[in-house]
């Protein structure tokens, strides 16, 4: 049994976690978003393939829901009082990784050997793949222009309006090695309830992986990142009326067009209708055993 | 009165708060040994000019000798997890220095600058000037062959015998910008208690300012680093035996022939010969107050 999820980090990664936990070592991998990658006092910091990364290996700060647990913050206290900027809160021990990762990205190493040798290190089985090692950027565009992912995610506490999501880099953009091989192995293809435009989009706009899941020949079921019409967290509810002018399963599905056979989404938002299979299922992730329970439902609806 | 100091850290740091509580605020710049700098992890560490900053605004760890006060080391920890090196010790706070340094440096702001941004920062009137913002590096020669100096000093822990101290980029380094114009404003010039040869060596490698020193209209003093013939901390005895065939003062003096006009020893090392004027004072600086006490000393020695 071969799994690829898509992913970004958050209830992404959570929700890659209960497959990790439903599944075989290593049945699953992930291929994670890099859109919102960014540099921060000089630190090439992944957030969502370090939100899988800590999430998948237990040391996610469970509370907070990125970072990790038992963390520090004395680096990014000292930058900032020596004239470093402080908006993107990196913690102590979250530094030491970027640290080893921008060096190896400095000295010629890809993104996704890099990523390879810390899940390695991590001890764990499951693979994380960058959806591609090549330079790929969500951009916002709101009525106050168009800004860098996390300026306006993280720095505006993602206030202003989204009437687009755009990608620099989408023309060279080829995905990461391993990413084609493993989807092209799978027994099935999941998207994890993440956002669809800024978690998953960035991933689908590497061409290679969008032609991938229209050529696909397993299903490929995704998980609505709303319950009851609404973001768990994030501003997805406000982005979908904004762009598409509803919160419901039919919106949802829109944004996975061509790419998806069934949507699970929650029992809050049935019944309804949509132009694909829509699997009803409790969708919250209180805790690790409510995300391996929805990791099984999905699994039933993608393998049978 | 305007003094100038050349200093490593540790002890010349040392030295250096004592001439700064000894002095008027304002009267004293430091010109820093940046032979050793170096870069870990990916960031640039210039570890005596960052013992001047620490120990001159009150931030180093005393006990240490080195680093910050209160300092924690998570970052180094999980970068060594993640297949960082972790020889060369640094902490949490100290990482954050580094941080806003290496930025600034790659986006092209000069060592001088970045320099005098953290003093301003860390409300010093002392300025600290790097001696140059080239290129310096010193690299040990040893039986077991020619290496870089922190692979010698600390990954090593200057085990290997010292045949002789080489500068790499002597040729083309100068002065860093106000080094020149200090030593030609100044009343008096000092030489701190620092190692001749791996500390104030790499300063005056830097050919302005040895021709500055050549060229003195003022008196210029230095305080010598041996106690008894010995070293307080470090490897100089062992050095100047192999190199010199002895640590009496006047083999201290050699190492800044026609560049001082008189050495401040340690009683300890009294009465004795050398080809300079020779100062008798208590030179173990104990605490801070002890530094100020030589600092009079040593004023007083060089401006009468």
């Amino acid at each position: 049994m071969k799994v690829v999820l898509l992913s970004g980090g958050g209830g992404g990664a959570q929700f890659a976690r209960g497959l990790q936990d439903a599944l075989a070592p290593g049945e699953l991998a992930v291929v994670g978003n890099v859109g919102d990658d960014l540099e921060v006092l000089g630190l090439h910091v992944s957030p969502d393939l370090d939100s899988l990364l800590y999430t998948l290996a237990g040391l996610i700060d469970e509370e907070r829901g990125w970072g990790r647990a038992g963390e520090t913050w004395n680096a990014l206290a000292s930058a900032a009082a020596w004239g470093g900027e402080d908006w993107f809160r990196l913690g102590d021990y979250d530094i030491g990784l970027h640290l080893v990762r921008t060096r190896a990205l400095r000295e010629g190493a890809r993104l996704s050997e890099i990523t390879e040798g810390f899940v390695e290190r991590a001890g764990l089985e499951t693979r994380i793949l960058p959806a591609t090692d090549d330079r790929l950027r969500t951009r916002i565009v709101t009525p106050a222009g168009e800004l860098p992912f996390q300026e306006w995610f993280v720095e505006r506490a993602h206030r202003d309006e989204v009437d687009a999501v755009v990608f620099d880099g989408t023309g060279d953009a080829r995905p990461a090695p391993g990413v084609l091989e493993a989807l092209d192995a799978a027994d099935a293809i999941l998207v994890a309830p993440s956002n669809p435009y800024v978690s998953i989009g960035p991933i689908l706009a590497v061409r290679g992986i969008r032609r991938a899941l229209e050529r696909r020949r397993v299903r490929c079921v995704a998980v609505s990142p709303l319950v009851g019409g609404k973001a768990v967290t994030g501003p997805l509810d406000r982005m979908l009326r904004r762009m598409v002018g509803g919160t419901t399963p039919s919106h949802v599905a829109r944004s996975y067009k061509g790419l998806i056979d069934a949507l699970v989404i929650d029992e809050a938002d049935a019944p309804a209708e949509a132009p694909v299979e829509l699997v009803v299922a409790q969708t919250l992730m209180h805790d690790r055993a409510a995300a391996r329970r929805l990791a099984e439902v999905v699994l039933e609806a993608a393998c049978g």
